[in-house]
């Protein structure tokens, strides 16, 4: 039996992104979200499996690239054609979700969304499952919710989300109310944060009323919220034009800094155990995979000769490995990486070089 | 104008190796003495071409594998094919030289044959060519020669040939009588030798009348001198079955150990400034190459971040190096190296390895 609230839940899979730091692996037309990078299967097809058992597939949209958008569309082929857009330019992530909630207000007032990212690991689907389903009950009471993880390590890279003291039951499935977003902190900042335990990582994953979501873009980017609200209709003839139109005169910002940091009463959920990991590097994958007893993580054939530690990806060849410690080696047909595992935040300096010598082909 | 000395010169180039240590470049059907490691063309093209000023391309008489021979054949086309023989079985430098001195006396009595590896790299090919010539000449009157290379460190991996206290004049041009052959050194023992310079790098470079090796095999080695003396006619039909029958039965002993050890009266040169490396590993290999102001060498194209003193082979193809420092890569369709400079010595292992996994198609 389907409750009311569950015929207005609509999900939002974020799929814009390049994910340049797995080069070469992901290339502008195989981006991260369309690699299979844990040997489970694509990652934005995981996250479509994950999310059907709570939402039908007519409800899901997927915003992407130009680029991209056909590889998507193969990869989930339950979701409507015309349910998968792409950006005209990618704006981040507070027009692009205003563009969603636009649009499914064109079909359905009461619209709840949930925002995922196509690109993350989330281990324990079920956990994940139990979790966000409460966060879209609470959203459709009127109120901005997010998903929240707790910290494992004092992580530099990722947004912290602050709650007051004791307030956070982890898995408890009882909300919280958010104290402050903290940007990315320095080291010493983070190790306070995670033995204070009253922060949770953000993880780029939110439910609310597509509606209440423009009310708050309004007020936050009246520009960007005009914008999006001069589009035609949704399925009519000019709406595209109008988008291609429209949409690179966005404000180019994340739904964190133009909207949650200034939104009062937002709920956060601590997740519990998930097994999320947003992939951010290779690092993170190897971290993810199985390896042998020499810690070495392996696609393709490996012979590892003293060898400790290392990431390959190097599918159908034999890769030998000998002496070498804690390095990445990726291996496509037309480039090969080479990294210190340390280093692997820094893959995208890569691409970033070959696009200043004019590679187009590698990119 | 042709000496009467130089119509009796024919050159055995021995071509038997495998090269295992320049895996996956190498393999059975393309090893070391076909490839080109250094750029200036495949190794055994090289070997011929220095020759060629000095013996005639019908003088030239090359041993190697039967996986090799036709690749043998189509790199050196001015040799006669019928001169281009497969061994039946590897069965190191004694037999192998016996086989071609009876070859030789069946077509020339008077044969003085310089027998060169295939896979050597000699950078100066006329210095080469002076004291090959001066060697040759030397051979004609009787005598077993050498041609040494001075040590420019403390290798362990040579045999080095002792000379009487202040005998050698490097570069002269004049022989020295060897006092002894000495096995490869402990490195207290090399480092004696270095500064002793009373010694030269053993480089298996020899002159000598055919005639007088099949006498001096004889004495060493008589029954793998009665098996090649059995050998009816080169060029007769019934060789090459006969070779395949008697062949596998030879000892399997070098020439240094087996006859040059226990031969009074051998003479040695001291080759001088002629460029000389055995190619014994990828890192010699790339001690040779041009590098970058970081110290990389590349084939293939190269995108290096904070990348130090790497040998990249990976033609056709882009490698981006990232903070890694002294590897070895090496790139082919169906299997990739990634090894530590300093281990190249070991990467012969990996085959063995892969012969025990009973990976025939890599070998």
């Amino acid at each position: 039996m389907v409750t009311k609230e569950q015929q207005h839940r609509y999900a939002l899979i974020l799929a814009g992104g390049r994910g340049t730091r797995f080069w070469p692996r992901s290339r502008k037309a195989h981006a991260k979200q369309v690699l299979d990078l844990t040997g489970a299967g694509p990652l934005i097809r995981l996250t479509l499996d994950r999310l059907l058992p709570l939402v039908p597939a007519q409800n899901v949209l997927v915003l992407t690239s130009g680029e991209l958008r056909d590889a998507v569309r193969r990869l989930l082929p339950e979701v409507p054609a015309g349910r998968i857009l792409a950006e005209p330019a990618g704006r981040n992530t507070a027009p692009a979700i205003g563009l969603a909630a636009k649009i499914l207000l064109d079909r359905d007032p009461e619209a709840v969304m949930g925002v995922f990212p196509a690109d993350h690991h989330i281990g324990r689907a079920a956990a994940f499952r139990r979790v966000a389903s409460a966060a879209w009950r609470e959203a459709a009471r009127g109120r901005m919710v997010l998903l929240g993880v707790e910290p494992r390590r004092p992580d530099t890279g990722y947004g912290y989300i602050e709650f007051p003291k004791d307030a956070l039951r982890p898995g408890s499935l009882k909300p919280a109310p958010v104290a402050r977003f903290r940007e990315k902190p320095d080291l010493a900042t983070a190790r306070r944060y995670l033995r204070s335990g009253n922060y949770l990582w953000n993880a780029g994953i939110f439910f609310w009323p597509a509606a209440l979501y423009l009310e708050r873009l309004r007020e936050c980017l009246p520009g960007t919220h005009g914008r999006i609200a001069s589009l035609p209709r949704f399925g009519s003839r000019r709406f595209s034009q109008a988008l291609a139109e429209v949409f690179p005169q966005c404000d180019n910002i994340s739904v964190d800094y133009a909207v949650l940091e200034r939104t009062d009463g937002v709920l956060g959920f601590a997740a519990g155990d998930i097994g999320w990991s947003d992939l951010g590097s290779f690092e993170a994958v190897y971290e993810l995979l199985e390896k042998d007893a020499a810690g070495n993580a392996a696609r393709g054939e490996l012979l590892a000769l003293e060898a400790r530690g290392n990431y390959v990806d190097a599918p159908g060849k034999l890769t030998a490995l000998l002496g070498v410690e804690d390095l990445i080696v990726v291996d496509t047909a037309d480039a090969l990486l080479v990294a210190k595992r340390s280093e692997a935040q820094r893959v995208g300096e890569i691409v970033k070089a070959l696009e200043a010598r004019g590679l187009r082909g590698l990119l």
